[in-house]
């Protein structure tokens, strides 16, 4: 009975790993264990505790790590505070495998803890390359991983090439697609209940009308550019003369640049029709990219979930280069005009037709399944 | 005015870095930013607040960090307090590059520390394989750090197959072999005043009689062996009837299992010509690697400096595997008959002639030379 | 030269002593030294770096401590990254005295740090009584300290009935008032422009026209409770009629759930007359406190520096249960009806005559002169 | 079934304890959880896991937080790395009450990570009075404290004295009394197996020679004496021509000063008559107490278990100042010769009566039952 155990940092890693999970709970030979830590835990960033055991998950240990403030030194006390406390996690639980996801700086963390304690890591999303600290992170924890779950084919060459060996790593898909799969058989409609159901601030416009998604991140290098940079992306929407549905941005340095950009276009613009929701359930925030007319903004979800759905998508920014990307995609630069440009192209295209560049919807069975039976040194040694 | 800041976690990052911090020192466009921390506080690792002074070095900052404990979850809480403390160090000193040296697990809290805070990392000693959980640390740093310094021409191929930009990756050569050529070159003689000047435990035998040199540290993933191996290695040593010179081992996980190892043996036999030095300086280390009759044990200064100088050296165990050494090595496993069939080949073969392999002696210039000029990126990017 | 280091956690740390470190930067016998801490370096809790260099004092040392979330553990994670911090800033700073103020959770931290680094603890506004974890804090912080300085005599008495020696007690008034004197000398009335230099958000009322100023914080062993409270104190308010004057909550745990009660308040009545204030300088809020109709919350300044203005207190709930207070107070259970009662009265009554318990203006002199003089022991011995 | 949670720092926290923590377990309303961390967790201090998992004790949480170094500043980074463990491992267990023992600087963590988290602490061996920092964390441990259960009446006097409520102050004894009486009802002869059983370094003399026993461990105020006050108690025994046993000092700042003095003097006088043991079980340890011509040292044993024991004891120095003490005690200052004087009038007098000023042995299972009926408000509030 091998022991599996998940470090989940926030939002984003959950539904990144959540058919994973499903999949090990329900793997005879393997016995999950939920670590909840990073973000995850704040209420503000949609803590989820409740949304875990609704789903079914034990939580087995919680690590309280994030430290306030908008600076990058803040980034490095949130690590540090998580590994102080993980190594005390993992002495408890002693688990065969812990899985880490993805590139945040949390993670890196986790992943640290757990290799310099011999336990062996399994990685999801490694091998992609991105635009801010996010890329070293990630090339960082490939080579602390000791099995490697990349989503695509590009980037499980690219592992390869980082001097892993090629028995080991295991181009699955991204997990995040069985989730969209699952949920878009079930119900692709228009969630007409959000207002109901999600709440969320601003005006309650008609859900029938077409609208624009706006989910928008701080890019830690520039993280003082947050604010106008979001002011851009809202000002570029508002000019297509279209609803707007708009996310409350992740924890990152910059987050308070966001919201507050947020905000203040807000406060002077009380009737703008933007509505803002903090943290959507999975299952409406994709059924929001079926429906929109356009989503804008620099998350990754327009790039991964958006070539499987079809979403018409601009990327804005720095933050997605040279992620692996499909023809639903326009890139335009952080400023106003190139943004709504960009808008004005995806609103005459409409959507795309589905492109599975990250996957068939499979990945987390495939995951358990390989954890249950794969056989690999704790000792790592470079192949080249 | 470039201010450039060196993390020295303990004894042999100081010695490997030394010659670059004075041409830093020396530099005109440079200005020298000293960092303490690991095992480089504690008295019984050799506290290097005064040798430090001594150089002539002035150091800025102290960071406690060093958690007892001997077990691999120390090593992550080490280095969590160590982020913890440099978060608020580098925000002080503002430092436009940091040196991180080597692949210990108080390094690499440095070198993510510095990255995440948007400051650019240079690393010494990347791209070198060796066999414990330092492996994996190595080839992290190098995917965090910006401008690479390389020992010798085989790991900077390996750094560049990492994905790194040729242009940011400089083989100087090892700042360790800098010291070892300014000592040789002034006195290659026994320290016959050693007793005097460094103390130590055991009986004073005849420093003219041949004797074995044993430095030998913990392997992390097999940390509860450290006592078993350390005992094999100095009853092999001791069935030459050779006198021996011994070293504490380092501050790892297991260390304490080598100490327990070492006075459980002295405690046993009262009577083996046995003397154990704490801290060496490394002048006299190098003078006694220049005297011995054979070096023993799984330091790297056997294949590095040993290399340069012709030691006869036994490498015991799997520490350094993978490392390049040149024909002064001869490697075997840590059991006592293995181990010494070695030192008995290596008593009748002798010195050796010195094979420049890490370096020519002038690698500390190079590195404040390019440091003074190189324009990198902070955002990096994989090539490809 | 005694150095003199001053540890602030936050604005009302800095409001509390900020005559005493003027004192003690014109005082040719003493050395200030300012760490600068918890909620104090996080901009939304208004950071006070920019503020602290305006008034003329250079930041000597910055920890950041702050952790995220709205739950007491995260006041245990605070204080224990604060203690990791200080043991460095300390041991850098080395200090003839620390001095802490009040009772709030990272100063516990400061003090804990200093005293075990044999470093000598002075203490501002000990001995008084309240309703939540402070009060054990605030006594404990009392056990640690060598020097007490509290602000009024019924405190300095308390101070020798725990067990410290007289000569160690004096008495000096609070430092607060100090400012409070000097702001009132210099100008008293409203300040009209409170608009274009305090920005805030809410409706632009007429500041001619009376009003109600609103603070009130979180009580920490009712956290969950915050919410609610914020929600009654804001509609008992609202049922004068009058205009409000508003401000945002400090750190504490609970913190969040007043936020929300204020955002939400404001969301379901887009029109009410209400206007929040984020991070008033204190010279605007004693100028608000002198102009408003009644003050009502649960800040302790109600009762300190509402007693030397004469302003009318609403004093909602436990959170200043026991505090020394005058004539300008009228105590209200945390419930609409109640406290809109007592708001009632004070609107009848008017200001009140000033009375001087907490001082008389020169607090900060004195305790600069004590400083540079006072001899104690470092090791502590409870009289009885 | 209210849980009891105790938090066990090291080696003395445990004997000072254990009769409570059976008494616990066998009290059907109780549920008694185990959390070990500090020295506790440290092999060279005496890794007390395997010793609670004998004596029949579940270990539910273990936090590693002793932070290596000789300095103050230790002390402070192990109770930062405690508090930040603690705040994980309280909200885990949820207890009741969490039990702390006496004054050390990881107790302290211990408390605030309680009491900060609205858990009730009970505290044991409060209002004594001696003469380190452990002065003032002993009494700020009683200002945090919800229900004391202090050894002596002297010092729960003290405690209310404090400001403490009468009602919630219990003099119940020193539970190490409940220990030592039952180990010497079982056999009170000298334990004539220790070197088989204990090992130790040192030569066998003859057990059935009078011999002096030698406890002493570092001042903090003054640990960079440690080694010189090691030293002179050495000298001082060994003028009386008796042999000695001798106990490796505990964890404290200074620690490692005594070590190098015990070893260094052992060094240089190999054929001197000292046996120097780790950890000596608590049964072993009060034999020798009963059988030794002379206890000399600072260990609070001589003045507690000692009274109760009837041991001659010389106490050493300034750290056992101000606790209340019996008959069998003569204090000495740390000078060779007056510590030399006083062991020859202790020789002289020969064992004393019995003092039952610590308890008569059955305080364990009177703080269990308070414990399980005991009603205290979570919100403290002093009594003047």
């Amino acid at each position: 009975m091998r022991k599996i155990c998940v470090f989940i940092g926030g939002r984003a890693n959950y539904s990144s790993i959540k058919s994973a999970m499903q999949a090990i709970q329900k793997h005879p030979e393997l016995e999950l264990q939920v670590v909840l830590g990073g973000s995850g835990l704040v209420d503000k960033f949609g803590n989820l505790e409740k949304i875990l055991t609704a789903d079914g998950f034990k939580i087995d240990e919680k690590v309280y790590m994030q430290v306030e403030g908008d600076k990058p030194n803040a980034m490095v006390k949130t690590a540090g505070l998580g590994m102080l406390g993980l190594a005390d996690v993992f002495e408890r639980l002693q688990p065969d495998f812990v899985i880490v996801i993805g590139d945040r700086y949390e993670v890196m963390a986790a992943t640290i803890a757990a290799a310099y304690m011999n336990i062996r890591v399994a990685h999801t999303m490694g091998g992609e390359v991105t635009g801010t600290i996010d890329e070293s992170i990630r090339h960082a924890i490939t080579k602390f991983a000791h099995v490697h779950f990349p989503a695509n084919k590009e980037a499980g060459e690219r592992i390869e090439k980082l001097g892993e060996r090629p028995e080991d790593v295991f181009v699955v898909g991204c997990p995040r697609i069985d989730n969209v799969k699952r949920i878009l058989d079930e119900d692709s409609s228009m969630p007409m209940d959000i207002y109901q159901t999600q709440g969320g601030v601003g005006p309650a416009f008609d859900l029938n009308e077409p609208f624009i998604l706006i989910s928008q991140h701080p890019v830690t290098t520039e993280y003082s550019e947050a604010k106008k940079q979001i002011t851009a992306t809202i000002k570029a929407a508002m000019k297509t003369g279209l609803n707007i549905i708009m996310l409350w941005p992740n924890a990152d340095a910059g987050s308070e640049g966001i919201s507050k950009g947020i905000r203040t276009y807000r406060e002077f613009n009380p009737d703008a029709k933007i509505h803002v929701f903090k943290n959507l359930p999975i299952s409406v925030y994709v059924r929001l990219m079926k429906n929109t007319a356009c989503l804008v903004g620099n998350s990754s979800s327009g790039i991964r979930e958006g070539a499987f759905i079809g979403t018409p998508v601009v990327n804005v920014g720095t933050r997605q280069n040279g992620r692996e990307r499909g023809q639903n995609v326009i890139d335009a630069p952080d400023e106003e005009n190139a943004v709504y440009e960009a808008i004005k192209k995806q609103l005459e295209h409409g959507p795309y037709v589905s492109e599975p560049i990250y996957g068939d919807g499979h990945a987390g069975e495939q995951i358990a399944d390989i954890l249950s039976k794969v056989e690999v040194p704790v000792q790592k040694r470079i192949v080249y």
